[in-house]
């Protein structure tokens, strides 16, 4: 589908309009909203404010909306036929330590040169205030050219997604009719390279589970007891070794249910991807991909399942030596999951796995840790290929439709909770630095990013 | 044998003069002679002084000998034809923390009335003051008498015990001549239980491995490397997982070798002791012995190899979770060896089984910690019979020969520096509370004790 005669005059203007653009992001960028520290809690407010009047000024109908943590900013526009489309990002920002690392003060952001370009560094220049300004910019252009949005729009901005979004399902739940449109679009990701612009549509859920294994009621000399004591270590590295087979795949009876193999046009753009297994491996001091036996890279880790060992402790740790019989050992697993694989399902497996490998003398405890299914957009949906080819429209390389392996739990909570699809578009970069000193986001891929929400607009724009 | 006229004039004497023994060993109990502590360096020494002059005061000729760290106190006695042994004890004692746990300063000693009878509460009652004024007594006693020790004698007492004895060896080696004799008799173990005097004639060895697993070059997110990436607390679990079969075996190959049955008279022995494996295990909350398939609660713990895990850490540990994959996992492995057992045998086969179960991209590390091979004493000496005899005239029940789960490094120098056998004999209880707030040490095993060695010296005395 071919860009529309609409789209060209706000191209220009967002090019011209690019150091203002910029300028409003510094502003942002210099409110040191971090979520997780309450010193900082009036800052968050004041994001919150500052984003209120950003969009009211470009003609939303913006609130900053209480919870019991920090305030979520919803804003609507766009006329009420056609589509309605649910913008998300969030204000809140990392703790900056060690602020010893930082070149520059994080909340005193610039634009600095690099070998590879420009880039506007500061703390949550892509996580997530970098990223989302893209959207609200392109928003801004939009309507200056055209006087008006093309289709209904609602802007939704989290303000503790740093701090593991307390607030985010009772005020889902809470503006539910308010909140639900036909797509969300989630502007919290990465591109797949440099060139290769990427719609995220299939996220891994995660089960996570710490188990304890009980032996005796204290912990006992080896001298004395060795032998003749249950010991907890190899109990639970028994355990542990007994969760996947000589394949690599985890060997929980039902594990497998719900996963599903690719759609063939999905396997075909991943092939095209080419993906540097070696590479990705290589950066981190390895060679071998050591997933399931049959397998490339990216299933390994996009689509299919995996069950790791996070954790583990027991007995002494320290310096020397100690021959302890501990009491305990425990350790933290996680299943990482796909397709339609319940985590509730999964959960009772590994338990009832666990309880029947325990031998006498042993009891064991467990601790849910989080459990969350794995998203998988329709991407028959029309809108998925037009925004596709949107992206492809504005970068070097044609986008694909990706999977992440890792959770963004907002995407799920839009599904489960509003039973909202969501399309996830971002510009980050694999060396952004999120969550560590010195964090950045590239001025091309602001500048691209803005571009590339025009683009989308006007591909989504009913006809 | 029965005993020689000799003894009960001894054993009258030990009875009258029970409370001057006390009253020194009081006086040896006050000195806080903590060797781990480099505070109480003097206290050392000045224990080892008070042990000269009151070895000298019975007649023998005793001199504090300087190492590097705490002195030796050396005393030579006794007719230079005949047997000569050498008495082995320690004059240092444990730290006292957590002090608030004493029900009296650990430094004053004093008698205490408690619901098994008297005993003498003070830091080394029993660890090994207590336990080796018995044999001092006992020749103290046997030299009013008699006028002289009945055959040569050495007693020899170390200041560094609790600290590791890193002058030991050393010592043994310079002063191999003197220090060389039939026997070694070491007072500073237990009784099997309360009426049962014991002579532990097997003790096991070790052999200590700390073990750590690398993959990654650094720790790495789960949700972008879990399921390709090498996790290698999954690939030490495999590995520890492996250490033993479905029978409680261990798996290394040749591990066994060495490794022989009970002689049929110490079978017997054991057997007639009834240990009561349902309340060794009940009181620290287990009901089943967990060791080797077919082999009794004793043989468990006193003449059977194994190989425990004693400690495990490698991820996150903190609370709550953290999806990492961890660049390394570690445990330390220890094996408790029997009989002939090699440890440089048992390491090698431990290390090569790693090896071989390693995967790609995991490289492993070793450190060892230890090595020490069984002691295995030649009873068939007549003196082991003797002793053990002479131990059953003075206690309710017959005395036997035991084996121990834990190592006792002495025995292990006395064999491999000077080629000498060790016969421990002591009169602990499993209440003593060694290493542990309130140490006490009963007023009946210090005067049995006592009267128990003069049976040894009659009983091993040339005819």
């Amino acid at each position: 589908m071919p860009a529309t005669p609409a789209l060209p005059p706000v191209l220009s203007r967002i090019d011209a309009e690019l150091p203002a653009a910029l300028e409003r992001l510094m502003a942002l960028l210099r409110i040191p909203s971090i979520s997780t520290d309450p010193a900082h809690a009036a800052d968050c407010d004041a994001a919150a404010d500052w984003l209120v009047g950003d969009l009211a000024g470009l003609g939303l109908d913006a609130s900053k909306r209480p919870t019991p943590g920090h305030p979520m900013v919803v804003a609507h526009g766009g006329p009420e036929a056609g589509p309605h489309l649910l913008f998300y990002g969030h204000y809140d920002v990392q703790p900056v330590d060690p602020l010893e690392l930082w070149t520059r003060p994080p909340f005193d952001p610039a634009v600095e040169e690099t070998a590879t370009g420009q880039v506007i560094r500061g703390r949550g220049a892509a996580d997530d205030k970098g990223q989302f300004m893209t959207f609200v910019e392109a928003m801004r252009a939009w309507v200056a050219v055209h006087g008006a949005l093309p289709f209904r729009v609602t802007v939704f901005l989290e303000g503790e997604e740093e701090s593991g979004s307390p607030s985010l399902i009772p005020f889902l739940r809470a503006n539910a009719a308010e909140l639900t449109a036909d797509l969300a679009m989630i502007c919290d990701t990465g591109m797949f390279d440099r060139e290769t612009p990427a719609i995220t549509t299939m996220l891994r859920g995660l089960v996570g589970e710490e188990v304890v294994v009980h032996a005796a009621s204290r912990d006992l000399h080896s001298g004395m007891y060795g032998g003749i004591a249950q010991n907890p270590i190899r109990v639970l590295a028994r355990i542990l070794a007994s969760l996947h087979d000589d394949q690599g795949r985890v060997t929980l009876p039902g594990f497998y249910e719900g996963v599903e193999e690719l759609p063939p046009a999905v396997a075909a753009q991943w092939e095209e991807l080419g993906f540097d297994t070696t590479g990705f491996l290589g950066a981190v001091g390895l060679a071998r991909p050591a997933g399931e036996a049959g397998r490339s890279g990216l299933e390994m880790i996009w689509s299919r399942p995996t069950c790791e060992i996070n954790g583990i402790s027991g007995g002494y740790a320290g310096a020397g030596f100690k021959t302890v019989l501990p009491a305990e050992a425990r350790a933290k697993v996680s299943f990482r999951l796909v397709g339609r694989q319940d985590p509730a399902a999964v959960r009772a497996a590994f338990r009832a796995h666990v309880e029947r490998m325990l031998p006498p003398d042993c009891r064991v405890e467990f601790h849910p840790h989080g459990a969350s299914p794995a998203s998988v957009m329709a991407i028959d949906a029309p809108a998925f290929e037009a925004a596709r080819e949107a992206l492809s429209d504005e970068w070097p390389r044609p986008a694909a439709f990706i999977g992440s392996g890792g959770s963004i739990p907002v995407a799920g909570y839009f599904k489960t909770e509003l039973g909202m699809d969501s399309m996830l578009i971002g510009f980050g970069r694999d060396d952004d630095a999120l969550h560590s000193p010195n964090e950045k986001y590239d001025l091309e891929a602001f500048h691209k990013g803005i571009r590339s929400w025009a683009r989308i607009l006007d591909a989504l724009a009913p006809g």
